[in-house]
């Protein structure tokens, strides 16, 4: 067989540079050469033809001729040298890279991709040092830390847990240089570039991941909040314009809607050809969206829904996609049917025509500059008797029949709309964990540059280094813990959801409070690193401004914390069997109240002793986390049983004792976050590795009882002696976690070219 | 005399509101007459033909005719026909505007603008509403709140203190439409813009008031950092511009400069026809600019000095004016005569010349974009040999001779250094206070929407008024205490800094930590007023965005918090007689470390009773706050000695302890605000103000109490059920200022037009 005539084969592209490293490293054993073979088998859409090309090429027994070699790498270079800065790929991007430039329109697949990684680590490489040794570029200087006392790499791995291989995929897709960071371009340009960044990860297929496999997708939430938590490093437009896309916009008519909406717009919403926006939010209701005023009122005569705005306080606000891109959306409305009013309910309701000129009916405006985020088109909608078909009602729970009958297998209007708004749980939980990987941007800037900074000194001695400073540890190391504390809390939830098996009002209170949370940890973090950089840190070019401007909306988006920090209670609350918005809220209560509370009392753990060892006991943290969370819950249910009894009315007791509210919800999640991070250590096979992250945890913990030890005292579980004890494990320990920082932000896989900072570098 | 005539007199033109506005409500007793003429009186440069012709229209004896006033009213009608949007002015301002456009070249003056407000409030009329009667516009509606429990412009007026006219004008300058928020241009536009409103402040005598009289100022520090904490409410660039300008260039050739230098620079630097940088600041060295490494080099040959920067990290970095405006610098390297090597000094170091070209030996470079502050430009600085002539050396602390050799009184490089720095405070002092008006703008946003937002509430009733929500005053109030005691706190700063009869390293150490745990609380302040108007806050339109990313940077010029901090506690150890840095810190600390934690253990105060009536007891309240900073720093003293004994140096066991010396500061800084904000209040004559300012005062002292605690409790000095108890009272007094919250903020006397935020109408 000619070797040579193979290479014009386009099926054989993404193989060639594996192909080329098989042979170039020497010879291949024969096992490996057969694994290889394997993987290669996996490969869909590879035909017989094409098999045994690759067989020829990877025939151990008649192995390529050097001049079939010559031929390869000369079309590989080739190839490459259409790209911008191949040397910055591994194997399987520049792979993605050759594909996507020499076979448009069909990109590589998941499994093809897949493949290749494995064979990149089969062949024992890892990194662009491959792709420059092909490409004959030289090697970047690489710096050379303190032996740490884990591999990084390893550790990496175990954070990618289950979706590592989309997350790979993610990475290798940012440090393409189309994804370099535009800001040296208008508002309008960056919108644009934005879209287009949208576009190519839908056609990606990494958009869409989250849908049915029959509309283009492969059916993994998993994949999808993968891929967006590693978008969370990256442009925070970007990452809001794919949420809006496929999450809200393309979510909600997968799970609100039914097969007729499927059959209509799912293939087209994940390949990004319908642009759309989910449309709740009104000027005047943000967080109570149960009481959203536009309209949508149903017509018998036409068979239609009339949607309109009744007043200017009831237009749609803050749209994504809506000022520019989006041409149509999923508007939630009451539906009057009949006169009656059942409450809302969300309908797909198309903007613009093809031309982007709004349709009849429908008023838009941008919602002008905002804080960041300037790559969305944020916008807000008037209507004023649009009309659609009766058919546009997303009608998974609720619809209107041929006879204009409303019918719903959900008799309570409440209920109604808290299952269908429950079914959107996915963005709390993509977003609290994208929150998080600002977060880990943050640090790895700021302790990148901490390591390598130095200011003041004795004289005649270089100076000392920052992150040598006590002060600066305890402004970061708490932090770099805390975050790996929500990693795996996150992590746990987003397999929790995807797993579908917990109970939804537990996932929901879960979802809100880790999310609320965790952007405030995020959010708290950025401000730290800046301030930690200096003067540095308030270049533009070092990141912090993005990542503050942008990550801020998490506090607000998706639900505002304060708000969402309150379900976490209310779902507490309800623990105890009954609903704390029923009727028997009286009776729960009281049960809290009383019973509830001795039990807790009995339970109290033993008071903390002043020694590490006790201190460092997990069983213990566990203990008292737990412990504090409960307590919390009877004594607010104490608070509110008093105000019960004293005639006020059950929601107006509940604002009453806000304060303690949020407390309560706080100690939960502190709890829940502690479990989480305890029980995936267990999980983590590599001594090193457990005993770094057993540090994290510890410091962390040992961190949120320093900060809340005023209640640990007030309430006898602590003594003062072990109070002032653990100020100076938590001061210690910072120190420790101090001499793994590096390879511990390192270990979060943030490409260079994402992370961008030149300080970090 | 021909009235009519007289009013083509420029010298006139001031007052002729004034004289309009004394007629037109009736006719005006003889005695109010007199005063006025007496109040023209003292109206500098006007001679006896002005004074006669005023006399003539004042004349009560010879009323001017319907005619004459007719003339009059349509004179000023004429002339304020060319003001954008007069009506917004008040009295004053409208004169100010009318000599502004009227008298190019030849601005109002402080006397002059003084007596109109004079004028204005004997008139028994304020604010614009006069200004609309005589223009003939409609006034705008007015919202009036729920009674307030104290009059809020009185308030205002307190809050202004000895600098309410400056403050007054300076508002009154910044409302005018000129200085409307550009947000809409582009960077280089913008900073166009900003240095065109610097020169409008330098021209309307406001940039050089603090400079001596005969340079053109009021010497006036006072009126400067009076106006510049107005200032600190609008475009956070400009004020940083201005303090570049005025207080950093023109300031440090005022303090460290002598005669020579003062009549060659000053005049210019305060009308701003020299623009100038304050270059000390290098890339490796800001924090630590003892180390810096520019080199000046004297020449005995030449009699010059020669400036180089020996590496790239020695370049000057982040310097203001730098990157565009700029035309001299005051720069900071070592002196180098006769090869020895005496240290940091300043020398006054010309940049570009007139068409903008920078000089010889001179390199320029922009930062590129900031997180904020980008009105203000930004550059790096290299020196490659660039020549100034001896007396280019800003002298008054050092100065080499004739003869070329260098003298000083002060004879330890360390010592000199310290001093030439430390004339510098009048920065921090600005800055730190400034950053108090971005706390209260935000508070003022925040709050003003919280009054009128409504969000969640029972069926069928109108929705609750956020701020009723007891999370969000807890969220807002504590702040807003906060801001109330930092205010007072600063206003003493001021006043004792202009007093300048407080020993320098008091002053050094309260400027420092001030700034630090102000700026702090201003940033923390932002970001929770962001928060808490959701989704509006995050429109660029309200102005969090600008106010946050802009006084980020509070936190680190004029010096790293962190570091600053520091400062305080070191100037803490020394204040028993001996200095920190010097020999003798041994003894200091076995001093601190022995004896005086003896008597601070026995002046213990009293364990906290849980009664609200002791709880509130200012004077439990001083002593806790007081006795908690004694032992902070007896307790450091202990620990340090410690480490000595064991032979560290005692650098090392400073900054071993460094999360201590961090604890010392804040608690001595909070000890230091609560002196402050109790003092100002008993100076206060009005019952119903001191009564808020009480309440205000017991929120901040309990709300601090209660985050920290878990010391208290752990030092015994409350028991549990104190502590308890705090919490609840902290969440009351938060309900409790919550009623007063529009008009508290009303008080700061921000004009509209500043504040700007829409959702704060
Ligand atoms: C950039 C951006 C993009 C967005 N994109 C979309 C989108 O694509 N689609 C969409 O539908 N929406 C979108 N939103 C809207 C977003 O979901 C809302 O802003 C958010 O839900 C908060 O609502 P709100 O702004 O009305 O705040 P409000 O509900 O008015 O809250 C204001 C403040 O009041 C407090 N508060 C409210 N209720 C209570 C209570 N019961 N107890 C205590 N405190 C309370 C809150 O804590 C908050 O601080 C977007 C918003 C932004 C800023
Ligand atoms: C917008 C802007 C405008 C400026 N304008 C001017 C100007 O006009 N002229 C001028 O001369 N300068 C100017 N500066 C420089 C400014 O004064 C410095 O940035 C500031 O002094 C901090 O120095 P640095 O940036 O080198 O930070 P560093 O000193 O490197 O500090 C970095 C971090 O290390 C920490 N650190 C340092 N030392 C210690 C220690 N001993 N203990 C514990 N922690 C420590 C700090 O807390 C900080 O978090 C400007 C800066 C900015 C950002």
């Amino acid at each position: 067989m000619d070797l040579a005539k193979t290479l014009e084969d386009p099926r054989l592209l993404p193989l060639l540079p594996s192909i080329y490293v098989a042979w170039a490293d020497g010879e291949l054993s024969a096992t490996e050469m057969t694994t290889l073979c394997d993987r290669v088998d996996e490969i869909e859409g590879i035909d017989v033809d094409c098999k045994e090309a690759l067989g020829a090429w990877l025939n151990a027994e008649e192995p390529p001729q050097p001049n079939d070699l010559a031929a390869l790498l000369s079309t590989i270079r080739r190839m490459a040298a259409g790209l911008a800065e191949p040397e910055r790929l591994d194997l399987a991007s520049l792979a993605a890279e050759i594909v996507y430039t020499a076979r448009p329109g069909s990109p590589l697949r998941a499994p093809e991709a897949r493949a290749i990684a494995e064979i990149e680590s089969l062949l024992g490489v890892m990194g662009p040092e491959l792709t420059r040794s092909i490409l004959q570029v030289p090697s970047e200087r690489t710096e050379v830390d303190a032996s740490p006392s884990f591999d990084p790499a390893s550790l990496g791995r175990f954070l990618d847990g289950p979706r590592a291989d989309i997350r790979g995929r993610m990475r290798r897709l940012l440090v393409q240089p189309r994804f370099r960071y535009r800001h040296d371009i208008s508002r309008d340009d960056y919108r644009e570039v934005v879209l287009a960044w949208t576009k190519e990860i839908a056609e990606r297929g990494i958009g869409p991941i989250g849908f049915p496999v029959e509309y283009g997708g492969e059916d993994s939430m998993s994949c999808f909040i993968g891929a967006f938590t590693v978008l969370g490093h990256h442009d925070l437009s970007l990452l809001t314009k794919v949420g809006v896309q496929f999450g809200l916009f393309g979510g909600s008519i997968a799970r609100l809607g039914t097969k007729r909406h499927h059959d209509a717009y799912l293939e087209a919403a994940g390949n990004a050809s319908l642009l759309g926006c989910f449309a709740m939010t009104e000027t005047d209701h943000g967080s109570n969206v149960r009481d959203l005023e536009t309209m949508a009122v149903f017509n018998r005569t036409t068979d239609e829904f009339v949607i309109t705005t009744p007043h200017d306080g009831a237009r749609k606000d803050y749209i994504g996609n809506a000022a520019k891109h989006g041409t149509a959306a999923v508007v939630f409305a009451r539906l009057l049917v009949g006169g009656e009013d059942h409450g809302v309910h969300a309908l797909y309701v198309p903007l613009r025509n093809e031309s982007g000129e709004t349709l009849d009916g429908i008023r838009i405006e941008d919602c002008g500059p905002k804080i960041g985020l300037e790559g969305v088109d944020n916008g807000r909608i008037w209507f004023d008797g649009a009309r659609v078909p009766r058919t546009a009602l997303l009608d998974r729970f609720a619809s209107v029949d041929d006879e204009g009958v409303y019918h719903s297998d959900i008799p309570s209007p409440g209920r109604r709309f808290f299952t269908t708004i429950g079914t959107l749980v996915g963005g709390r939980v993509s977003v609290g964990a994208a929150s998080i990987s600002v977060a880990k941007s943050a640090l790895a800037i700021a302790i990148r540059y901490a390591t390598k900074r130095r200011q003041f000194g004795a004289q005649g001695e270089p100076e000392i280094v920052i992150l040598d400073y006590p002060t600066h540890q305890r402004r970061l190391m708490p932090r770099l813990a805390a975050t790996y504390a929500y990693h795996f809390a996150f992590e746990q939830l987003i397999d929790d959801y995807v797993a579908g098996d917990m109970d939804s009002r537990v996932l929901e209170a879960q979802a809100a409070g880790l999310k609320a949370y965790g952007s405030w940890h995020a959010i708290d973090t950025v401000q730290a690193c800046r301030e930690a950089c200096g003067g540095a840190g308030y270049l533009a070019e070092n990141r912090f401004g993005a990542l503050r401007a942008d990550a801020d909306v998490f506090t607000t988006y998706e639900g505002d914390n304060t708000v969402l920090a309150q379900l976490v209670t209310k779902s507490l609350l309800s623990d105890y069997q009954l609903q704390f918005a029923d009727m028997n809220v009286l009776g729960t209560i009281r049960f809290l109240a009383t019973k509830a509370f001795e039990s807790v009392r009995e339970a109290a753990p033993a008071i903390g002793g002043a020694d590490e060892r006790h201190l460092r006991d997990r069983k213990w943290h566990l203990d008292i986390f737990r412990w504090r969370s409960d307590h919390h819950v009877s004594a607010l249910a104490a608070r509110i049983k008093k105000r019960l009894d004293g005639g006020m009315e059950s929601a107006e007791a509940f604002t009453a004792v806000q304060d303690h509210v949020l407390a309560t919800a706080r100690t939960h999640i502190e709890y829940l976050v502690l479990d989480r991070f305890a029980a995936a250590i267990a999980t983590n096979e590599n001594e090193d590795e457990r005993e770094v992250l057993n540090l994290l945890c510890d410091l962390w913990v040992l961190t949120r009882i320093e900060h809340n030890r005023g209640w640990f005292l007030e309430h006898g579980r602590l003594s003062a002696g072990a109070s002032k004890e653990i100020r100076k494990l938590a001061i210690r320990l910072s120190g420790e976690v101090r001499e793994q920082a590096r390879p511990l932000v390192d270990a979060f896989l943030i490409p260079d070219g994402v992370l961008a900072a030149p300080i970090a570098r």
